[in-house]
């Protein structure tokens, strides 16, 4: 039987996401946290509404993650991300002990990856699942900001 | 006239919050954000008590801090902590644009010092301002954990 919980199914729905971020006119990233096949955690940015430079997709997703576990330890989640992390939220994700990082475009240039961010030795990462709809979402934001 | 307003008479207001932490079981970290001398947000790290690993102190006060004021950018203000931040605190400092931070005891193991996390190139850093109280109230922490 084919296994239809591939990463790309994920993706998909942290796609979902970051579209709705679009719509409200933030940067569109978005994130989902998924153990044993179940989505328990779904967010997109909210920098602008909530006024708030830590409300990105992931820190929101692994906060009510731990709510939902009622443990602080995402040790058997996977978090589903359309974009490359930053230091900061690269940073929860070490405290996070997460199992599994699935990201869709990299970022270059704030991405933990260049700025040598660490993550725990435990999680294991994925790059550029859905890449091309991830970053295609982000150069038509800001294409339109530019407008 | 003495201005009475020092960076010790700030981090003593951090020491106090990160009191509160020490006596709610929680690792002693405190944080406060000060504008034009008044402190408008104050916390401690709380992230055995909301079960979440995002819940340090300095996420805490950038959050309280950018509410205070009514935008997420933090330029004209100073953030006082007693212990030196992690890579993901120094990574929401990063994208607060922070003008002034200020820590007391240094983290050799998970400090963002060591971990190469960078922080905006407007932020100003002073280092080692009472840390001596800072790292004896974790000594303390960790010697009655241990009991």
């Amino acid at each position: 039987m084919i296994n239809p919980f591939t990463d790309e199914y994920f993706m998909k729905k942290a796609l979902q996401e970051a579209e709705m971020a679009f719509e409200k006119g933030e940067i569109p990233v978005g994130a989902i946290i998924v153990v044993n096949n179940t989505v328990i955690a779904r967010s997109h940015n909210l920098t602008e509404l909530l006024n708030d430079v830590t409300a990105h997709a992931e820190m929101q997703a692994i906060t009510a993650a731990a709510n939902y576990l009622g443990g602080k330890y995402l040790k058997d989640c996977a978090l589903y991300v359309t974009l490359e992390p930053c230091q900061m939220c690269a940073g929860a994700l070490y405290w996070s002990q997460i199992s599994k990082m699935v990201f869709g475009a990299s970022d270059e240039h704030r991405g933990y990856q260049k700025l040598g961010t660490q993550l725990h030795p435990k999680t294991v990462v994925k790059r550029g699942v859905l890449a091309h709809e991830a970053s295609e979402l982000m150069r038509r934001f800001f294409a339109e900001k530019r407008k």
